[in-house]
């Protein structure tokens, strides 16, 4: 067991047993690679490049909600292989059977074709768990259109900081220096909840998109282990001492053994429930997660452009942009 | 939980309940597709094509290894699908790990990058699950082999029978039919050995295979019980209260009870053992699962070609004969 190995650097003290594998193991307690954008360069989008196909498919992504897409993107692929890995189970579990039926062997071909059944139902099991995968990615995207949706309103507020120094140095006494100082503070009060609802929304989300992902790992965990635990009684039935040339062998008796194991697998099935002992944290019951329809473009969050707003008017507008939050990033999904 | 719908067709009687389900589903108590044939029509490799690249790949079976053939290869294709899911996880865990270094909020970017740490076991422990079920594949390569090695042994035996016939309606004088008939019984002999090695291999590797199979996949779901728990820990130590715009989150104190974790995780890991409880059943010591080494061409069983065998002799040669099974099958190996 050298998993964590690195992990193990801080207390080898307590345990010299298993700190010998520090060194073998690449990693730590952290899986981040130490210099921070390293990861990114390696598979980030295709972006600077103009006119691509990445760029048609929008999958330029704003700074900020670049590394979430792609967390989303690989998301993607590993539903993909788990589904592929259902099919395949399925399809082994018929060809198996057929094999079996082939062998002209009365208890080659019932335990063969048993055993497919419960290889098929591991195949259900695993389908339903890329399912649940893609939910949880569901989830994430809400975190990236949040992401996406802040993004403008950091920009519009640097924008006119920027401005307000280029005009303080050329004409101090500009006029327009008093506009754009009140632009200013409604940009900022904008932006301070933007950025609220970004650090709500993301702690939210990600804490709602893992409990999910975790209890999919669970779910296919406890079934497939019913599955297999069924699945090894079936193999028992199977007489396999040797025969010697010539002799034939006792004709199969277990069919009605084999069916049985096989309700009982569906029983056990059937009985199955999630354990509800875990409750990811709190959160307003507005942000059950769904998985939010495609849209082709981001909006950016609605901003009362009129209004002159102290970072006090923002505060208790809090509530209502708090509640609002739900819907802003949930009419803000863009495909990944 | 409408999964073995059909197989309650038989006792629906006892369980009225969940017969109404018997007619949406579209497996029954077995996968058998009812027309035994269809199957291998839709997915059998290319054969009666003369010269092909699966007569180069040397993946023209005989047919009775076909069938099997089919299955081995299809498992190939679902170890490639696991093995790419725990890639992608692995890949998962560091994007993640640094996007919530990004975020630069404190408390995500330890939650992410310790749940990282997590996926990435969890990739692992796919990986190791993917070569568990190449193991497994291995063991029913035997079979193949042993298949492969029988069937030249069935030719013979009918060409023979088939030329005496031809004689006896044509020339039924003609002293060559007493050498056929001698041939014939040594033939029957040597097949009768053949049958029987097929047969003993066939049951037990068969047990030992799937026995392998649904080891690993216990193995699998266990573990990865084990780190979803955990990682579900974790999300806890997230506090996600809204915060109102212009308010800070207080400062994450959580990191060490998140490290916690991961050493419990670690720990839970390691005292991990397979639950020994299960035995599949008899098989000669020898018969332990080694995925044979690969060889090109198949060779036949050895023929006392010399020897004039009665059935009788044969049985007495059978112990001797049911020894050397296990080392015909595996220098009978063929890539699939």
């Amino acid at each position: 067991m050298f998993i964590f190995g690195k992990s193990r650097k801080g207390t080898s003290a307590e345990r010299p047993s298993s700190s010998g594998s520090s060194f073998v193991r690449h990693r730590a307690l952290s899986v981040r690679s130490k210099n921070g954008g390293g990861g990114s360069t390696q598979t980030s989008p295709t972006h600077r490049k103009g006119f691509t196909f990445a760029s048609l498919r929008g999958s330029i992504q704003p700074e900020l909600s670049r590394k979430l897409y792609r967390v989303i993107k690989s998301s993607n692929n590993l539903v993909s292989a788990h589904e592929n890995a259902g099919r395949e189970r399925t399809n082994i579990a018929t060809q198996l059977s057929e094999w079996g039926e082939q062998t002209g062997d009365d208890g080659v071909s019932d335990i063969s074709d048993k055993v497919g059944v419960i290889l098929s139902e591991l195949g259900d099991v695993e389908d339903n768990y890329a399912h649940g995968l893609e939910d949880a990615r569901g989830v994430l995207k809400t975190i990236r259109n949040t992401e996406k949706s802040v993004q403008p309103s950091r920009d519009s507020k640097a924008k006119i900081a920027d401005e307000i120094q280029k005009i303080k140095v050329k004409e101090p006494q500009s006029t327009r220096l008093v506009i754009l100082e009140q632009e200013l503070i409604r940009a900022e009060a904008e932006n301070l909840v933007a950025e609220a609802q970004l650090t709500n929304v993301t702690r939210q989300k990600l804490k709602e998109a893992y409990a999910a992902e975790f209890a999919a790992v669970i779910e296919r965990a406890e079934k497939q282990i019913i599955l297999a635990k069924h699945g090894r009684r079936l193999l028992t039935l199977l007489d396999d001492s040797p025969v010697t040339p010539g002799d034939a062998r006792e004709s199969y008796q277990e069919g009605s053994a084999a069916r049985q194991i096989l309700n009982d697998a569906e029983d056990d099935l059937r009985k199955w429930e999630p354990d509800l002992d875990f409750e990811p944290g709190a959160g307003p019951a507005g942000r059950v997660a769904t998985p939010e329809r495609e849209v082709e473009n981001a909006r950016p969050l609605p901003v009362d452009d009129g209004n002159y707003m102290t970072p006090a008017v923002a505060k208790s507008d809090a509530a209502d942009a708090e509640l609002r939050t739900g819907d802003n990033v949930h009419t803000t999904g863009v495909a990944a």
